[in-house]
């Protein structure tokens, strides 16, 4: 057998949704990738043992836990990858953090800025003892929107002149869908702004390479109050009778202004009928323009201003070739991939840069960021959509 | 030869683009449509003499003149089809109404509130008289916008979530494209919003059978100064020497709230790099979707909610069938239609009205809802986007 | 008024659909084309009068007449437009290229090889004496499909590789849909081979600029019997009674292969479910690849090899600019055209060749070749699909 | 820990690009799918060891071996999965299931009628002992294929009237790309037939339920000769040096008649520049069409007939509901997948199939009817393209 590089032992903090599609990328992205370290998936840490066990068993952690202090206290973990409520990232990560623990966690990075500050400035600290941290926005890591990013920075669409971004969802429109703690303030913090605005910010930011610096917006509950699911959980009423109070936006509209003066329109709906998972960005430049839609992650639409007049239209690139980033990792030419390959590559550059002692990006201050954006998102909603700096 | 039915004496004010389109929906919606009345090309308003014959000539308008008093004082005019400038509509419009012609003003109605609410006036007047007046949203005509007006007032998306409007253009996203009275406010009134957005706001009232209550937005200028043309003849600048300033918007976005309570975005610009003619509408309902595109103007996108959740999806209606609005005039099946058809379906609509006595729509008081609200965008847009009502 | 070129007085033989459409080519081209001489409308050739008289008074035309020999015989005619169905085409053709007047014929330019041989022939001699003729061809004259062409003969997707032709249409998908003289051998000469397959042949060897030199195929019958309909006059049934037997093609299908060696598949069907109008052509080359659908008339895809490899993509050209072919008589950037602009654009280029004296494209030995694919598969079919040479 | 359904353990045998995707399938079907026995991934076979040691650690196999006779002798082993060229598939297949393995492998079953008649003989006579077979036809387990098999079988599109299939690549477009085995019939059995045909005719036959009875055709060489690559092993050139001769099909177009007699047209190639990976069907049907494309492989487009005339249209049915076959196990609504996930579909359903003594589809006797189709394709094109009997 030839010889493998380094372990690097993960311990997974949540065991929901996310955790199945963290536990695929670390499952697999030492199968397509070289890297400089193994992730082994050690330590799978949930409320309830039997669920937990049952999906440490479904998707191959080696231990299970019902307590997160004990996988931090553990000397034979070495990453804890947060997939928790939002509620619980800032304690957990800063305890991980101050433990010496490099860690991930799942976006957005907490429920408030003050949350998230404590968080970035762990963060800060432990980077100085060369621990190291990164905030799960994944979808910077389908291969559509890096090479987005990348063509921007090569300069391929010219100056900026607007930003259009959308996060586009219907599985709200139901008014007699249940309520669940997405649906809850003070678990989620908000709902579709925090839950997919988070990500077309963060996507905007990520294509362009500028930031926002102030917003004006609304947030709106189209339905306020929906029933109570037999096995829900929630704080504001008992399960499987009557209705819950939805304490949540259930669609964000705002204008922001980014460093250096274009402007970018936002969405973030969960009642956009027929629209299953439409994470949009276009960014249009003096040469160029590039749409994403996430909906067709494969592709990545260019616009080149330069071409000969008669020859100018948008052109749809599969983004499935050895040239693109990350593919080459992957399947011949023309060979799609989906939603959970971006849990394989953000695996592979957590773990790469890890193993190299080089900060993660998008880090915890880059996650605080996102966050002040948000907040100042709500803040400007609540106040008759003045225009308020990030 | 069978009877003619009796005549319709039109008389075109203008003579520029519009005037060209215009001149076309005259001409060909007799050919195609059962009419209860016949236009006749009688008269062509111009500015200067040659180029006025030059375009009767080319167009096929019997006669010229330079002067639209003229028009107004002749007999054998019916009807006054005003395509000049927003800023002379006004005065045009009343006169004629007052003078006991049927007007049909191009959009928008007038460069402010205080005008279009004049010209309002003088057509609920001239109504009381049996004179009638329209205004030329020409968009509403498109069959598969009418299509989707249709669609949403049969109940087809159940009850409104949330629109979607745009606008989309990149003519000036080249920042040496040269000055023209389209981007002079004292000419055009405003730039892309009153130009464009102006269509966009329509049509989303249109297809939802809503008006705007209120909006929040922001306008924007990109390019401030552009090189004179050798002739241009605003008032800004000597022509062909140095560069003028643009005084209206390049872009414009803004959020509005429709009576009723949903929540729309509006976006109109000439800087989205790729975006040649892109004016779409999207509509989400509790039980379906809607979706339009004037770059594919022979489409309309349905989602029907209520269909088996396995086969659900966007469907592209190709609005070229006998059962669409105004397509069993013209080709078999499958056959599609472009821009300046609208203009004949607005001929026909506007000469059937007039044949009957009764009133065409839009109104006069429509144009002055969409003017009100162009005028609340520019109020919020100078008020930090504070929310303004219509 | 400005002096007008020369008139070209153009008597049209035939009044169903297609007269329509060819008389708003007549009717429209003068409007937005600068022409060196001037159709004038002057004669309506029908077989009933009254229906004749009523097509007239819809269409423009000044007078009408129920023999088309009077039309040959006139001297104040100078063009004669042939739009009855193929059976007829070569005799009135022949007699008024042989009388001196210019033809434009539509297509088919015939029903058998023989007929189309003695029109090329009359037009070979026609044109010694200065009298001109043309097919109609009419998508040759959809913008994109001429930028196609352009495209193809600059050399922009390299040498020729492979082609995929297909015209789908599903009117006759329903069983129970009448029959027609269009399903009548007698008349129509053949059935989707002839009326749509004709345009997949001529469109890929005008793109391409090769023509196929022999064929393999297979014609089918889906549905072999249909209700007569109570207006139908056609041979083989009597009006309204019982069920006639449809005698052509429902769907063909065939690959040729190309002078110069490389080959091309094609279809022709009426029974596409869901397809209304789709004429496509696909042109693979070693640099490049074009792909057009009539669906979509106002778009070209093209893909070049050449561009970096991570920005290649098929790109979605909207044939709307002024650098188009055709496109800079119309309408602003951006702003599309119908299916009966092909014929603006052919009775232009039919008009300009005539004014200047020379060969219009394409000729009658153009449709002859057509006529000599579609001869080739018929026989081919015949033959067990037999390799044929055209 | 829960119990574990009991082992099932796999040898693979190859170790190129399709051992990395099957690897894939068996990793992850477990991870997502309740399966009833688990398969192991116990020993990896390829012939030099040093590169099959290292793919089994990249891959996660627990052994190695370079024989496969090994693999077939050992007690320990339930299954072999052979993805080796096609030119060893009969002898490993035979030899395994004559020892009592279950077997899947690779598809073409063989690379002749022969091989595959072999192997489904013996399949027959290891399933009457209990040994079950299969062959890899992958994309019938992309769900937007099974769900157009299952609205066919439904009559969502009623009588079958056409169907167009297709499978179009451009790798080999470029006339400087190297020679492989791929391209050498000795090695390959066929080009671009048999390697990328299959996948149509299978895919059309699985989807309409209905197999070919009949075809013509013909076979294209394109580029003749290639440049040797100094990795080549072939038996026709010395590698790295001159040039090789191409002795397979680079592109191949059929006609074919399926049993109950509606005809399709197939087309499989890999010079269709900008076309990566296009697999696309298309059935028309009496009450509606499917269309399938796999470069969109999460969509699948319907058009149903039966709709309201004005409402009628492609519906792009977003094939990633718990509604959708095999969607259920993986993501959210709206998440889509990737190529590989067909591994993990067809793992699941050969493991499903295995544990419960139920013959796996499709079968080695659906292998060797699609071989049957490609050798009368071959027949065709070597007799002219006259139709030859399956």
């Amino acid at each position: 057998m030839t010889e493998k590089p380094r372990p690097l032992r993960v311990a997974m903090i949540g065991a929901g949704f996310m955790g199945a599609a963290h536990s695929q990328g670390w499952r697999v992205a030492p199968r397509f990738f070289e890297l400089d370290a193994t992730p082994e998936m050690s330590l799978l840490v949930g409320r309830d043992p039997a669920r937990t066990q049952a999906a440490a068993d479904r998707w191959g952690w080696a231990e299970t836990s019902t307590d997160w202090r004990e996988a931090i206290a553990r000397d034979d973990i070495d990453v804890i990858d947060i997939v928790t409520p939002g509620d619980s990232h800032a304690e957990i990560a800063i305890a991980a953090l101050d433990a010496g623990k490099h860690v991930m966690c799942e976006k957005p990075l907490a429920n408030s800025v003050a949350e998230a500050q404590a968080m970035a400035g762990a963060a800060a600290r432990a980077e100085a003892q060369g621990v190291l941290s990164m905030v799960g926005f994944t979808y910077r890591r389908v291969p559509a929107a890096t090479l987005a990013r990348d063509m921007v920075a090569a300069g391929r669409i010219g100056q900026i002149r607007q930003v259009r971004a959308a996060y586009l969802q219907d599985w709200l429109s139901d008014e007699n869908s249940p309520m669940s703690w997405r649906l809850q303030k003070d678990r989620a913090g908000s709902g579709s702004l925090g839950d997919i605005g988070a990500h077309a910010v963060d996507l905007a930011q990520f294509i362009t390479g500028v930031e926002l610096e102030s917003v004006s917006g609304i947030l709106e509950t189209l339905v306020k109050e929906r029933p109570l699911a037999a096995d829900f959980s929630g704080l504001s009423g008992t399960a499987g009778e009557g209705r819950g109070e939805v304490t949540v936006d259930d669609l964000a509209l705002f204008t922001g202004r980014f460093n250096g003066g274009f402007l970018g329109s936002f969405e973030a709906t969960r009642f956009s009928t027929g629209r299953k998972n439409a994470l949009r960005i276009e960014v249009a430049g003096s040469k160029g323009a590039l749409s994403f839609d996430l909906e067709r992650m494969n592709e990545l639409e260019f616009f080149d201003a330069t071409a000969p007049a008669a020859e100018q239209g948008f052109k749809t690139i599969i983004v499935t070739e050895a040239e693109h980033p990350y593919m080459a990792a992957w399947w011949p030419a023309g060979h799609t991939i989906g939603y959970e390959h971006g849990f394989s590559h953000q695996a592979h550059d957590f773990v790469q840069a890890v193993a190299s002692g080089t900060a993660p990006s998008p880090s915890f201050a880059d996650g605080l960021q996102v966050q002040r954006v948000l907040a100042a998102v709500e803040a400007s909603a609540g106040a008759g959509s003045a225009w308020t700096t990030v």
